[in-house]
């Protein structure tokens, strides 16, 4: 019996000591790159992880929503990257933001966000620091490197314009080490040719912001490149294991459940850790290894080989053999605790209101809040 | 311009008149068939929500979790039946919900636990109510109701035992009325077949509990049930019209969302809602029409035929044409508010902590709180 067996299950456990040896490992990785890193605080959203990710940065995070921006705020961090494309009604909390303390920039990639932000800029006096989101990789969002578009959003924000910013969230399809590299370089052409071709139409443009987890680690050379950006690399998880961007005994995040019940003819130990508990999250299954809803370990977090949490309701998980076939449960009676190793960070630590700490494989005592909610005003 | 541009985004939107019209058709169903309905708080985790459900019900709730529990009791309902098999760790907690005054139920499935029943009823003095849970369908968990472990299990449970529940969690994949009026009496007559045998062996065993959203609206006879338990109903969902459970028009939730960003090459609408603002639920892919993350509304409700949020990332959703065709998106400018009708309700709603009121497709200024989270300690 050990400490684990006091706390509540399902839980979310951290592991100190792996996220304090996955932030040295990308810090050193990037120091040596000559770039600083701006943690994304998406993954983690909690003041502690946050605070010790900074320890050894400049001091600006990226976040994902205003909520967390008003968090960052709250906690004395200022300089703040707000890095999902504004929507004109956000302008306003965004200010509110500013008066209240806070160095926030923004993204766009459209001619009528910019010219909102122009808007805005005139009606108030006060202008909000702003990046071109550039697509690097036909992910998602962002304006093309070589487009009109670009100079035409430029002329529009002026003065207030600070560079240009770009995701390579197609990193994480590159399965090879290679692939990764050649993925880090086109994200950094990608940006660094947009912000020349800013700077040659007349525009400051100092800044050049780039970052993916998968990128951040591979990357050989940011010249050029101002800031990374990463917030899963805190804590890795299985889709970064299937990249090969971590091993799986990196991954600092788990799920604590204890087993209420047994289906011996299916070959299913069933847990009181569902989908409520792992999230809906399923990043594995486009993998080549398909981890279900997570990989099992024993309390102490040594992965049980052959065992896969495979299926899961709301507040019930599923343990099975990884080759569906029925096994001996009479291991793990009821009241086993296990711990879950989840597809992705982001996903599965949404669904807690925070973190028990783990030293040692131990609880320290200590539970991290996280701020979850979209709004400013939400609590 | 309507109210609905004056709420932030993304956020969660409640259609109390589409929930009351729901609730309506299931108890007037249940009445129909003389059994009353013990409504499962899992879906909505909100007191008003689950106090208009008990409005012509016995008093009764279904739980999830121990934090539903006791969200429950701090709102004066003492009645609970806390559905997910018990583990043994949790009776401490169960037990001090009963010092406070809950009259709670619990379940279990092996002899395991109810031996930790007697044992903590030996060690307290005091008995918790039993229900043995019944496996009428194979879905997950439960011993079969001809099984020798039954009457196992209700020999050392002795005076705590109460009866049976069952869930035929397998109704979610009856396509045809006839399927789900054949499961719901499947589930019936494992529940009952199971309780006559506890009968037969000299427990009294008085409480028949049976329910899921699909059999609950199906069932054309449950004589011999004394409960219903149903949640998703309230709110119903993609996955719930895919099964011709509902109408897609008489799903009560939806996110509102905002416009950020478009790609007119690939047809995509970006918008502020990805992910974390819809759940990662993807249930209706394995129905016969794949809905994506969801169908696309305008701000007032209304379906836009062809549209789909087929793509997200964490806070960006992707909305594209069904088809995956390029379109003409300048209908819908950056700033635009749609709204987005989930696959699973009950992930969905998990996403936030509260939900915005409408009615008469307006919103009424109310805000509902949720109570996420899984322990009675738990904020």
């Amino acid at each position: 019996m050990t400490d684990l067996d006091a706390l509540p299950t399902p839980s979310l456990l951290l592991d100190r000591d792996r996220f304090v040896e996955n932030h040295a490992r990308l810090a050193s990785h990037l120091r040596q790159l000559g770039v600083p890193l701006r943690p994304h605080v998406k993954t983690a959203k909690s003041l502690p992880v946050i605070r010790y990710a900074l320890r050894d940065q400049p001091g600006g995070v990226t976040v994902s929503t205003l909520r967390e921006a008003a968090a960052c705020l709250d906690g004395g961090i200022r300089d703040i990257l707000y890095a999902v494309g504004i929507a004109p009604q956000k302008l306003a909390d965004v200010a509110a933001l500013q008066a209240r303390g806070a160095e926030i920039t923004v993204i766009l990639d459209s001619v009528e966000a910019a010219q909102a932000l122009r808007a805005h800029h005139a009606a108030t006096g006060r202008g909000i620091p702003v990046l071109v989101e550039i697509d690097s990789d036909g992910h998602r969002a962002g304006v093309a490197p070589e487009s009109a578009l670009l100079l035409e959003i430029a002329a529009i924000l002026g003065a207030d314009l600070r560079g240009v910013m770009t995701h390579a969230g197609e990193s994480y399809q590159c399965v090879t080490a290679e692939a990764k590299r050649a993925m880090a370089a086109q994200e950094r052409d990608a940006a660094l040719s947009a912000a020349m071709r800013l700077r040659l139409a007349g525009h400051a443009a100092p800044v050049v912001s780039v970052g993916s987890t998968p990128t951040a680690h591979f990357a050989d050379d940011l010249g050029g490149v101002t800031e990374v950006r990463a917030g899963v690399y805190m804590f890795q998880d299985l889709v970064m294991a299937g990249l090969g961007v971590c091993a799986v005994d990196d991954i600092a995040i788990s799920v604590l459940v204890t087993v209420i019940g047994h289906q011996p003819a299916k070959g299913w130990l069933i847990t009181d850790g569902g989908w409520m508990a792992l999230s809906r999250d399923r990043g594995t299954a486009a993998q080549a290894l398909d981890q279900g809803y997570g990989l099992v370990c024993d309390v102490e977090g040594q992965v049980l080989d052959g065992l896969l949490m495979s299926g899961a309701n709301q507040e019930h998980g599923i343990i099975s053999r990884r080759d569906g076939q029925p096994w001996d449960l009479s291991a793990f009676p009821v009241g086993t605790r296990l711990r879950v190793i989840p597809n992705h960070a982001c996903a599965t630590a949404a669904q807690y209101g925070g973190y028990f700490l783990l030293s040692n494989h131990r609880p320290t005592g200590e539970y991290w809040e996280r701020f979850n909610g979209f709004g400013v005003h939400e609590s």
